[in-house]
């Protein structure tokens, strides 16, 4: 099995079913790539993709995805609650089997000069793509969005890396990136006091003092009576999901609440749950070579 | 990918290194073969290879390494600590991927059909490919050994079930058969003193009123004053690992004892440890499907 990558482009499209089958379709019967999911947010008025499989089909898949988007979306009529600056708005890669970051970084820089030179959208690489530390971070490319981008790309500090000076006019422009895997981790705690989630969500992620790789906020599931603290892990390996996991019981304890149960949302690499399990049975010496998928996939 | 079974044939040769070399070599080369580990007992005087791969691959490997097995080794002449009966002396093959039981009991039969017509070597089917109830268990058929299988082979209900109905002169007679993974699990005691781990271990096993799908033993570690719960899990699916974790710790906190570490020794089925994450991070709703190498394996 040669390089695999997981893809996970957005759209500015939610309410458009034709446009949006048509975009998944695009990953859908493409050799070498498996379309794991799609959803479409009407108040957002954006589809998320995910899909995984080889750097060429992946790139084949993105390539007619953006023609079908520059065809059917019109940035001027677009309006939503998530910021966004283009049709195409952002596509990372994950490095996911037999691949380094440094080749998602390679993945991410052809398909962005594809799009720059095909479809004449300027393009932003970003995250560990990224050509400069101020476009690291997705958020500073995209502010000011679709609307304040003919200003912006006028600035010489926001020439984009690939394709023209100038915002597409219909459709924007585009990040591309490569980055770590991301699991959506969510724990429920079995109380509707919402300020008790909040807490903990400032306990546990980066931004006010916790994980270097946790974001947490909290949310209220209003049908369960539950609350939940929701979170985005950037970097598993470097913060493990069961020490925030137990980080969140013991704070919950604390307020004299029980966690009900976790869920994670959408796919994950299988290490990040062999390295709980090898928390909590205390595995000595264990290697990933002893898994036989991992065998599988390596091997034949 | 198709059908991708495990395969840990077993031969009576712990010594000859040429031979074991060559035994090995048989599953090394294949195509849709991968040799996962092979390792000799000078004691037991026995060969275990383990391997996983399509099919047609592991069958054509068992028939090559059946061929040298016969070659090389005399039953007249092996001596060893290890109950045995045959130069081969059992083939179970396991499902791994996209196959069922009843498929592997196929395999199993396939496999045996071919060693009891192309070698003149009497085969009996075991465990779940026993074509009846006083087969399934290996213990059983090779009860009296090599040594006693002339008599024993002569019986109407000890007919094989392949083959010749006479003891093969030298490569005597071999067990085919179909089974769940076992997983080989260890957990390490704070003490030297056996007695611990012999009364946990007789909580733990099936035998003695434990778990169903557990067998269980102490082992003295000398080298580092440990003592050892040592396991084989026959079912994972059914008496999970960290059930079993879990009463050992407790089972040794009643005695003082601290749990150290735990070990796997060989290949796992990654499922055995996503059940454990699930448990102690309380995931729910979690399926396989959300795992991105099982994905892989499923649909590139």
């Amino acid at each position: 099995m040669g390089e695999i990558y997981e893809c996970i482009p957005n759209y500015s499209v939610g309410k458009d079913e034709e446009t949006i089958e048509q975009i998944a379709g695009c990953f859908d019967d493409q050799e070498g790539v498996n379309l794991v999911d799609y959803s479409a947010d009407e108040d957002h008025n954006r589809l998320v993709v995910t899909a995984i499989g080889s750097p060429d089909g992946l790139i084949k898949s993105c390539l007619e995805s953006v023609r079908v988007a520059v065809d059917k979306i019109d940035m001027n009529e677009h309006t939503g609650e998530h910021p966004r600056m283009g049709a195409v708005d952002v596509v990372p890669f994950v490095p996911v089997k037999n691949a380094t970051m440094e080749d998602a970084v390679d993945v991410a820089r052809s398909l962005a000069e594809k799009i720059g030179g095909h479809f004449d959208i300027p393009v932003y690489l970003y995250e560990k793509a990224a050509t400069s530390l101020d476009r690291e971070n997705l958020a500073d490319i995209r502010r000011g969005e679709y609307e304040g981008f003919s200003d912006k790309i006028s600035k010489e500090e926001w020439m984009p890396d690939f394709g023209p000076g100038k915002v597409h006019p219909t459709a924007g422009v585009t990040a591309v990136g490569a980055r770590k895997p991301l699991i959506a981790f969510n724990v429920n705690l079995k109380t509707d006091d919402l300020s008790v989630a909040k807490k903990i969500s400032r306990r546990v992620r980066h931004s006010s003092g916790g994980f270097r790789y946790c974001k947490a906020m909290a949310v209220d599931l209003d049908e369960d009576n539950l609350t939940q603290v929701s979170m985005n892990m950037t970097d598993y390996s470097k913060t493990p999901l069961h020490h925030v996991y137990e980080l969140i019981k013991s704070e919950a304890d604390r307020y004299g609440v029980d966690v009900v149960e976790s869920e994670i949302i959408g796919i994950t690499p299988a290490d990040a749950l062999l390295d709980a399990a090898g928390h909590y049975l205390q595995l000595n010496d264990f290697s990933s070579e002893q898994v036989i998928e991992n065998r599988l996939l390596e091997d034949l």
